[in-house]
């Protein structure tokens, strides 16, 4: 007997983005002026039409248990979007609803994971992916990519990383921090690896509707059955939607994988809310405009964003394509000196820029990249601007 | 390299009260007058100051992501609740609001338990119990309770299962499936022996609100320090509150728990629906009329149930004093004839009822106790008496 809880729980690792987030906010409650380039969710209102589903849904009493992998006219309409967006065909039999991005990525390593199974995860990665791969038991193996290579992994780096515990590869495309967008060929070459080498791929699309310029969002499960196959295709409502405080994510997978995490999630928390499962009918099935509306406005604080860092010095960019993250190199800025202190850190960086330029940004150390920094767009160009003007005031003052 | 998924995951028995569950609804599509005593859940609406401050929260723009183990309003007023209702002491930073009473289980057994540590079940038990235990990697040890005990554990059967593998040991009171409550008395000698040998509790309390009679609800970590220490209570809004689709569900327990489980929440699934927190809010803040109405009409049907059940021949229960299940004893139903068949198991009594009378009922093997079965009181008293008319109907046509 004994009181000793969970090593594995245990080894979690805190975020550190809600450290700067709680100190920004403590900041703003002492009526500071703060600019936060932390955001990771839209700062527009969840869309009216699904607000409206919402409050219908509640009207009618449709507040009770619903079957736990989800109601079956929320799957139809996810097997609608999945086909005509992503040219996947998934029956409802092979979507599981759950409770946001996170909650179906936790179901999908419950399903694949035993013990000491490896996953690779390309960095830099969503800081979440190690710690859910390490609860479900799991290896998590880092492969790091470069700046030439816009941060992607390649076929080649994949092939090198896999050993005969791979169980599974990560690909988040568009990508969280770094708003790359994996292209056609570079999928291919990747499914081909997978196939090949007998293992699955979880991919994360969750940004797969905010995707800017000429390039487009592909899915590697649209490759062929091969790939289809050994592919759980993850995405959600929060992004796209405005949603993020409703908590609907949803996978599609082949039925055996379907099953069970719908069985897995049937004892661990059963259905996703009901209120917001109609709502997220409502926005999938309804009118597209307010996307597009919130789409155009984040590529004009894109484009504006990237074209500002390009002129600061010391600082770099790859243009961002996906998502609303701008990932910025900040190596250069490490070793200069601020007021007679060395940076030495990202995280160092982050501080100063917090507490003498009011200014909370992201470094990217948990992302497992240590001398980047993650710059949200999810904020009004009119904060971007004075955001950027105080950054561009503290490397002016680096010596 | 292998595409074998997780053997765990693979394990988790799929719930055979969802099979009943199925048919009934089967043949109810195909226009049949079934009554269905199988229900989980409330067959109430949410009151609707409730449902107010649901679609006040939408209007409001509450829809983005919450701090991961819920809104401080939300916790505070489970603090106040702890307090007056269970006697217990809790702060904020003690709660942990999960997607309802499962995910909190499975929340608390991350953060308790290390591969192979043994928690130490009362049968019969909440069908999930056993599988939430296995797969965060724990092994079910069940305890198996007599009729003569009102199915309750006792200190010297805890004190016989405790190995030193043990972690921690589930006591449910109310209980599902039994309806029976653990007395102050009972509780205390539990709680000595869980001090003694060193090991957690875990209570949960979902059906705290539906206790009828002149027995009070009690929580076993208001026995003092030594015990609040080393228990986790857990509870939620599903059964009070005729709130089943909302999933709120919450815990208190020591600071370092709470924070373990909140930073795997945060990882796992993050915050529950933002919209039900602030639901949730009202629930537990207002006025507490419709609780009580509800639980009026539950006790009126407890009553009949119990009165029909103890004329009837072959079955018997003991009178439930909370939740809305009677425990059906139908041992001496087992090797009678039904029209020439032998009904050999009350799974095959189920089937029976089902099929011949319409009348769907719960059979208890999946709650560890194969002679037995739930009735539920969460439908209409007119639903209860044809129910019951049938079911007396079958009793009297076996030979």
């Amino acid at each position: 007997m004994s009181l000793e809880l969970s090593k594995k729980a245990a080894a979690v690792k805190p975020s550190s983005t809600l450290a700067i987030t709680a100190k920004a906010k403590e900041l703003k409650a002492q009526g500071k002026d703060v600019v936060g380039f932390g955001a990771g969710e839209p700062d527009f209102n969840t869309p009216e039409n699904i607000c409206n589903a919402a409050i219908a849904a509640i009207h009618d009493g449709f507040t009770k248990y619903t079957p736990a992998s989800g109601i079956n006219e929320l799957k139809s309409a996810i097997c609608n979007k999945f086909k005509s967006f992503n040219h996947l065909e998934y029956t409802p039999d092979q979507i599981v609803i759950s409770n946001g991005g996170k909650h179906s990525l936790t179901n999908i390593f419950t399903a694949l994971i035993n013990p000491g199974d490896e996953v690779i995860i390309p960095a830099p990665f969503w800081l979440s992916y190690p710690e859910i791969v390490k609860l479900a038991g799991g290896v998590p193996v880092i492969v790091t990519t470069t700046k030439e290579q816009e941060y992607k992994l390649t076929a080649q780096a994949l092939t090198d990383a896999i050993t005969d515990k791979t169980k599974a590869l990560i690909i988040n495309t568009p990508n969280n921090p770094t708003g790359m967008l994996y292209t056609e060929e570079e999928l291919r070459a990747i499914a081909a690896v997978v196939v090949e080498k007998d293992i699955y791929v979880v991919a994360d699309e969750m940004y797969e509707n905010l995707v800017y310029g000429e390039q487009k969002h592909i899915s590697i499960a649209s490759f062929g059955k091969e790939i289809y196959d050994r592919t759980i295709t993850c995405s959600g409502l929060a992004k796209s939607y405005a949603m993020t405080g409703w908590r609907i994510g949803y996978t599609g997978s082949s039925k055996e994988i379907a099953k069970m995490m719908g069985s897995v999630q049937s004892h661990q928390t059963s259905n996703p809310n009901s209120i917001a499962q109609m709502a997220a009918v409502e926005a999938l099935n309804g009118p597209q405009d307010s996307v597009k509306k919130m789409h155009t406005e984040f590529d004009k604080r894109r484009r504006y964003m990237y074209e500002r860092i390009c002129k600061m010095p010391l600082i770099s960019t790859v243009e961002p394509m996906g998502a609303f993250y701008v990932f910025v190199d900040a190596s250069q800025v490490l070793g200069k000196s601020y007021h007679g202190e060395t940076v030495e850190s990202v995280a160092k960086m982050a501080d100063i820029l917090i507490n003498d330029f009011q200014t909370a940004v992201v470094p990217c150390g948990d992302f497992g990249f240590d001398d980047h920094m993650r710059l949200s767009y999810a904020i009004s160009i009119e904060q971007i601007e004075k955001g950027l003007d105080r950054i561009e005031r503290f490397l002016n003052e680096l010596q």
